[in-house]
């Protein structure tokens, strides 16, 4: 097949690759308390759907957080993976996730010759670049794929923006920049314009750019789509949406999207069939919602709209007014 | 304040219409059984958000459909919409839609200075446009605003739409072109070429183009704003996305976006606090669902993820073999 790197809606391009962030994200929701059958059958599932990259969690630091008030793919040991995936034989590669100021990267960030994980990300606000470059060279001097995530970039303003992603682009430790949309504030046309922006600076610099959408206002599918039409091609999905707030670009909707033969929806719909149902019928609540649709609008953290819809609160009116106090 | 034709994410283009489709799409997933308080609310409630267009249901036949089966908005009788609205000495316009084929319009539309009712647009497949037509002119002769409305272009070839396009183009019975995505199919890169299509065409003769989309693959929204961008003026969207199958954009986020200060978000929050969640709680089913997302996919009839989620069925990875036995 002639796949040039200009995909078209019947054709592929072969750089694109799927990030499956569920346990990551979805934690976020659940405290990270997956059963172990669970987080099993995800990885297989992400093996036979053809997924790429599956990220198991956060390598939080236990110096901060305390290990008993949430489950184990907060800290993603070595030990807890290997019990998941062995060897991990397969073609799909392991990813975890670090926080700038609540990882303890120097110690628990092994040399990759003694682990099944493959990429390190960074996740850091536009004034944590320094640390998250400092970061992701120490994790590619251990021998690991990289990134860094920008979060909120919603809220940084050009200048800024440029300021950060140049540099990035002058750091050997990093191969791929992500673009996030933090709090699902964007339309496609700005995160076609950003995109453009990212891609340019990244491959100047012979790196790699990747999306990570929120669904606050129903566009992570549409976002995630439209960054790869500029060349974007690390692509973040999580199973049913499952994340944070109003959730992620669904894995289902991605690859029932890419055209790349390797790729299989039918795991993913047996994985939700068993196990996404039960979640939801267990009562763990993600997805869109109006809260998050004006969290959204106004470019603001999630947290207010998820308060409001623990507190099973429906004057969204109300909440409307609150917000924009806080703008 | 300067509003160009060219509306930016800041500034707002004058020629942005909203039409509320709820009675008439939601329509199709309670056949038209809503109350009288819901649709009054409804009326006040879009009145109050600077919404252009309510649609309040079909002029469907009486000789075809049985009026003991359904709502009365089934029917649309101009003493029904009255019972709502009186005169409707109000800034929102009332449409109602016919569909080719299924209407007396003959008899059942009346002269326009005897009706509430400003707006009358018919619903064909490619192959009736000459009847389409002939229903609009009819329509426009009794003093109505009109448009046509092709719906299941997904499963037109170009030279068909071309020819189509042109014939409705040539009629001066008809104000507005609807580009529908009935199938929830397209992506917004082919909602651009469409609706590039569809604006060339419809400007070189005067005419306005509207979008009505459904959520299959949950771009509804991105679908709407996307050809907006291209030159699109009139925007379909119901409250909550309530519509036949997966359902369609939402007013929501659509009231969300648009800058025009003539729009209000807030009484259709109200709205749905006040009547959406009921409905929902009564077990009213709609919106974005795996099986929905299958038909989307294979650009299929929705009416078989509608039949295998009323059954319970979960065995989303059966449905697609029997969804890919039919195409």
């Amino acid at each position: 097949m002639d796949t040039t790197n200009n995909g078209t809606l019947v054709s592929y391009r072969p750089d694109i690759m799927v990030m499956d962030c569920t346990l990551r994200d979805g934690g976020l929701v659940n405290n990270f308390y997956f059963t172990d059958e669970f987080v099993k059958d995800l990885y297989k599932a992400n093996v036979k759907a053809g997924v790429d990259y599956m990220e198991f969690g956060y390598k939080a630091s236990k110096e901060i957080f305390n290990v008993g008030d949430f489950g184990k793919w907060k800290f993603c040991d070595e030990e807890a993976i290997r019990g998941i995936v062995g060897e991990n034989n397969t073609d799909l590669k392991i990813s975890v996730m670090t926080d700038v100021g609540r990882t303890d990267f120097k110690k628990d960030i092994i040399d990759r010759k003694d682990s099944v994980i493959d990429l390190v990300r960074t996740a850091c606000y536009i004034h944590q670049i320094p640390a998250a470059i400092e970061m992701a060279e120490d994790a590619k001097q251990k021998g690991y794929e990289t990134s860094i995530n920008i979060m909120a970039v919603s809220k940084v303003n050009d200048e800024d923006l440029d300021n950060g992603l140049e540099l990035i682009a002058k750091s050997g430790g990093v191969d791929t920049i992500y673009l996030v949309d933090s709090f699902g504030s964007f339309y496609p046309e700005q995160i076609e314009r950003l995109a453009e922006k990212y891609t340019a600076i990244a491959k100047a610099s012979g790196k790699n750019v990747g999306i990570h959408s929120h669904n606050n206002q129903q566009l992570a599918f549409a976002n995630t789509i439209t960054a790869m039409k500029q060349g974007v091609s690390i692509l973040d999905a999580t199973v049913s949406g499952m994340g944070r707030g109003a959730g992620n670009c669904f894995l289902e909707s991605l690859l029932g999207f890419l055209r790349n033969p390797k790729y299989n929806l039918v795991p993913i719909m047996d994985f939700v069939e068993k196990h996404i149902l039960k979640l939801k019928d267990d009562g763990v609540v993600w997805g869109y919602d109006i809260p998050y649709l004006l969290t959204g609008i106004l470019n603001s953290h999630p947290s207010t709209a998820i308060k409001f819809l623990k507190e099973k609160r429906t004057d969204y009116s109300k909440l409307y007014q609150e917000l924009l106090d806080i703008e």
